[in-house]
């Protein structure tokens, strides 16, 4: 009986594409399953009063966390270009992965889109783009495109945007497991060692 | 020749406390030195229009805050009991602070200063209370505090201040190594490596 931990990322979010990459790979040696939770920070920081990333609203804090996220990504091997726009819309590839989520290809896809951000400056906002990614993993696009936009998606992206605010999410990558809540990449190998000791318990 | 870690700390701020009561251990066995930098967050917050802690300002991130540091210093064994004022005045300890660095007990000063606000709720903008923890350190408490008052030392402490900003830190725990920036109680292990490897190459 593997607990779970549940990973709540956001496309434009930065430290959620090292947590995204490396999230599996421990949290399968820890004997914990993950479940790939995308939600939107937008709602979120407009209600803090916040119409931007806080990363361009607090330029020095914005110059920091773009040369510690390229240390990061030069220590875990992962390839990295600052994107050209920041942040970008996440909204369509939010609901996507919501669909992936739900039929066992969450992981992939979710990686594929944060590279295509993160590594590759391209526009994830663009139907097209997201589209090549669905083609690249083999995924029927314009079925998939079509349902991202149907109310039934709309409404459960909804939903489980309402769950990380009751869940007290404020930002991205947060991890929940058993009535807690860990913020930040950095707290990704905590997060997972208290899920594994959940489940000794 | 060993290099040196520039550890800039706040007495409010609470993740400076578990950073400051492990950063010598760490460093030590990385054969790095440590430098001593109290500063002050306020005029920093007030740059950015903040005239209280983020963490007040954002309840939401406070609650999520306190319950990550009641976690980490359970993990590293520290004694904790949530102040009950936030933040607490920290210019008399910082001032102080500047002169014990630079006569060499900087170190346990600091600590002592983080254990009587996160530890043992008391009261560290009163100059009984930072006498106390003189007396208790073996040093003369009087002639300190009257020097932490005089123009020598205010204007120490506003030029620390003002090389804190020039080196892009807006928050704390900071640590500052050969141009790099780390910012976090959990970047404190890869500022210590990336010192060490500063002292390789």
């Amino acid at each position: 009986m593997a607990a779970t931990l549940a990973f709540w990322y956001e496309f434009a979010s930065t430290y959620s594409y090292p947590a995204a990459a490396r999230i599996e790979a421990g949290a399968n040696t820890a004997g914990v399953a993950v479940e790939w939770r995308p939600f939107l920070l937008g709602p979120i920081f407009a209600a803090q009063g916040w119409t931007d990333s806080p990363f361009n609203l607090y330029p020095v804090k914005g110059r920091y966390m773009w040369r510690d996220l390229e240390r990061i990504c030069a220590r875990e091997g992962l390839p990295f270009r600052r994107p050209s726009r920041f942040p970008r819309n996440s909204l369509l590839a939010a609901r996507v992965a919501l669909i992936a989520a739900g039929e066992g290809w969450g992981a992939e896809f979710t990686r594929a889109v944060y590279r295509a951000n993160f590594a590759e400056d391209r526009d994830i906002a663009d139907a097209d783009v997201i589209g090549g990614v669905l083609s690249a993993l083999g995924r029927p696009a314009a079925p998939i495109l079509a349902r991202a936009g149907s109310p039934e998606i709309k409404q459960r992206l909804k939903a489980q945007n309402e769950e990380a605010v009751a869940l007290g999410i404020f930002g991205a990558p947060s991890f929940t497991i058993a009535g807690e809540l860990f913020w930040g990449n950095d707290r990704l190998d905590e997060a997972i060692a208290w899920a594994r000791r959940a489940v000794a318990a």
